[in-house]
């Protein structure tokens, strides 16, 4: 007489907190193909399952269901590189040569402004762009970690914050050993957060001396962490190095024992042969920028190459002032359009490792590959909604397709990160939009008048 | 006793038919410099006047106002090289060798199913596209440009249809001769047309022989007409074209007297220094397909070396089955970044010459200069509103450097063609969106099937 009634037992269904009903599933992982009419299961904050839509009747019973009818739902986008907070600089300057940007508009204006306020109304803005763009996970580096990572768990987006090197003094901190020591406190301090993980930061080989990294290296192996480096950015940075070190950047961090899974090098677009291959067996994870590469003319990554060679290639959009958006739907399209140019090959970084290199490959470089990065059972609830449905979307022969070659941002309709929902039908859900504009806006003001009295006459 | 009189009369406002007030006007011509706070003023569909917002109480009693607080008025872009029914095809096939691509999904496909129903719907659907995204005018290749003409006037975009040229048969045509005399034909029908022009289009070098570009050359000549080509794609054509001709093709096409004003050779990707200069002495229109270029790893187009020898390059799409979007905010911010990373130079393709490439440098080619292209008295209301108060482009320091390298085809919220609102808050206002969409993605059903059974196993 048992069997009757464990079969209405397991027939019940289960109580959970969310569905997600869509026309097609992308979970990433195993693969990009296309799972049509099935729906996403929520339980505390975390990926239940992935099954059929007209299963779910029988299986589940959801406090909240979300219909997505002409909906691709993939994992929430990972910008692998960004300086959130210098939103507020975004096309102050354009279209000039990298020196005169820099000595001129950017270092001054960083000099005089990136202050503490500076960098909570900019991470904030940089944010609420992410995450109306799909964006759920950005690995940061600028100064005041700590107002990135409250920021981050106000605003509900994972954030890995950089604990910044330098040898020069800025707002947050006086020396390398200064910088380094404000980077170790806040990583104790910011155990207990959510959302947020932290990884050394040195901001370049060509800003950051021998003592500091080897002590970050030290460090970053006893607390495991990532380093997170401008390594090989343009062939100015290669003359220079080769100038005071006598060896290229990527030598001198192999000789500081820097070379293996934990650094992040971003960019490298200035790479020779034995270089990829040294790359590739130390296992480093590589940062492709692909539209301030472009952007700065600083050189173009072998994306192909590296692939080829087995390299892990996330993307990043670098800062908004040298992009000038945080858009990754923008830069998955122009990574995958490029690498074909590039290598003169039609078949280089097809769409789905496209998508994979602002998703999954993302995930890996920060550490985060059991946390987010793909649908999977188990995984975080990062999901993103991409409504196809419009006019540059249609038709739909390839949902995935079409996500990196014709999509843009604005067709997120909703985004959730750690299962809760933060953006819905397009708008923020968590925070007034509009005030945190306005409230950019009015300190841009101070900043153009600022950057308009030292322009060259 | 004259005076007051005279000075009562010339104090009328003047009646217009509407007054559109922005927060920036960018004219193109003379210069791309934002007008702060100005209006511009339409009458019998063409721009009567653009003055600061607040002199237009006293000069203008206008039936309709549009107030654009946050936005940025420009002259309608213009795409100058589309095959605009291939929307249909949108990612169809991709991440495939071009020939394998060709043979194996275009060609055929379109074999089979490129008729005037497909012409129909796919240019509909191309159509609605372009306009949501802020394009006004198209540069059309493709068949049955007679189809094509009805839905310019229909939809109200300005189009200039191709007169297509080829060799070989089409549902179309039979022969060269035939295209020809289809072509010629349908120009004198569309001569009452109000918003379409026609231009001959001979496919390319290899696809159409000696005889009919002569023949096309001489008619040409004597009714006025641009030439619309593809010239110089690929390496592979290069390499083809000496083997069968002994010369390349622009050496071929010179020898055909065809290289002066009327060509706008489309791609352009393989140039020698000498070529270079041969385009820039005749006069030739160079049209400059980025996203396409690298999708199918054509090469890349050196823009700005032709811009440096003082040749009109504008820009086009191509068609949706190799871009895979007809958005020309993508385009001009590829064409801008491109040009950076091809040149190794960031000053290369400012934003201001991005957007005159996507403006008044395709009115130049189309021979279009008088009528569209610029905010200018006399020409025609062809105007495109962009809300610059979305987070992506918040703050503005620069209207032009957010235009290019931030804003996306999503914040154009108001069109005008010919002084007509095609677009309003978003939304097509003359046409039934969803009605289109359906009947589409009716139609790329029965294509998919196709392509699916023909896919090699």
């Amino acid at each position: 007489m048992r069997y009757p009634a464990l079969t209405y037992l397991s027939s019940m269904p289960e109580q959970i907190d969310a569905l997600i009903h869509a026309k097609w599933v992308i979970p990433v992982m195993p693969d990009c193909r296309p799972l049509v009419n099935h729906s996403v299961a929520v339980k505390q904050g975390r990926i239940h399952g992935v099954i059929p839509t007209d299963e779910c009747e029988t299986r589940f019973n959801a406090d909240r269901e979300t219909r997505l009818l002409t909906h691709a739902l993939i994992p929430g986008l990972i910008n692998a590189h960004t300086h959130a907070a210098m939103t507020l600089f975004r096309g102050m300057a354009n279209d000039l040569p990298l020196m005169e940007w820099l000595n001129d508009h950017i270092w001054p204006a960083e000099q005089r402004w990136a202050d503490e306020e500076f960098v909570r109304l900019g991470t904030r803005l940089a944010m609420i762009e992410m995450l109306r763009s799909g964006t759920t996970c950005f690995n940061d580096m600028y100064f005041f970690p700590n107002v990135v990572a409250d920021a981050a768990e106000a605003l509900n987006i994972r954030t890995c914050v950089g604990l910044i090197v330098l040898d020069f003094p800025s707002a947050w901190a006086q020396d390398a050993e200064d910088y380094l020591r404000k980077g170790t406190r806040l990583h104790d301090e910011l155990k207990e957060f959510e959302l947020v993980t932290t990884a050394f930061a040195p901001h370049a080989p060509y800003t950051v001396s021998d003592g500091p990294l080897r002590k970050l290296r030290m460090l970053a192996d006893e607390m495991e962490l990532p380093i997170h480096m401008h390594v090989h950015e343009t062939a100015f940075e290669m003359e220079e190095a080769v100038k005071r070190n006598g060896v290229r950047p990527l030598e001198r961090l192999s000789r500081l024992d820097m070379l293996n899974h934990r650094l992040l090098a971003v960019h490298m677009t200035q790479l020779l042969p034995g270089e990829i291959d040294a790359i590739a067996s130390a296992g480093i994870h590589v940062i492709h920028c692909p539209e301030s590469n472009l952007k700065l003319a600083s050189g173009l990554c072998p994306v192909a190459e590296l692939i080829g060679a087995g390299i892990n290639v996330a993307l990043g959009t670098d800062g908004a002032a040298s992009n000038n958006d945080l858009d990754m739907f923008g830069e998955l399209r122009t990574a995958a359009l490029l690498a074909k140019g590039v290598s003169g090959n039609p078949t280089s970084v097809p769409a789905h490792t496209a998508l994979e290199m602002a998703t999954i490959n993302g995930a890996r470089a920060l550490g985060l590959e059991d946390v987010t990065g793909s649908i999977t059972p188990g995984k975080a609830a990062d999901l993103v909604a991409v409504d196809l449905g419009a006019p540059a979307t249609t038709p739909v022969y390839d949902p995935v397709a079409q996500i990196v070659y014709a999509a843009s941002r604005d067709q997120v309709t909703h985004v959730w990160v750690n299962g809760r929902s933060v953006v819905e039908d397009g708008h923020m859900s968590r925070i007034d939009e509009n005030e945190c504009l306005q409230e950019a806006n009015r300190f841009s003001q101070r900043l153009a008048s600022f950057d308009r009295e030292r322009a060259p006459s």
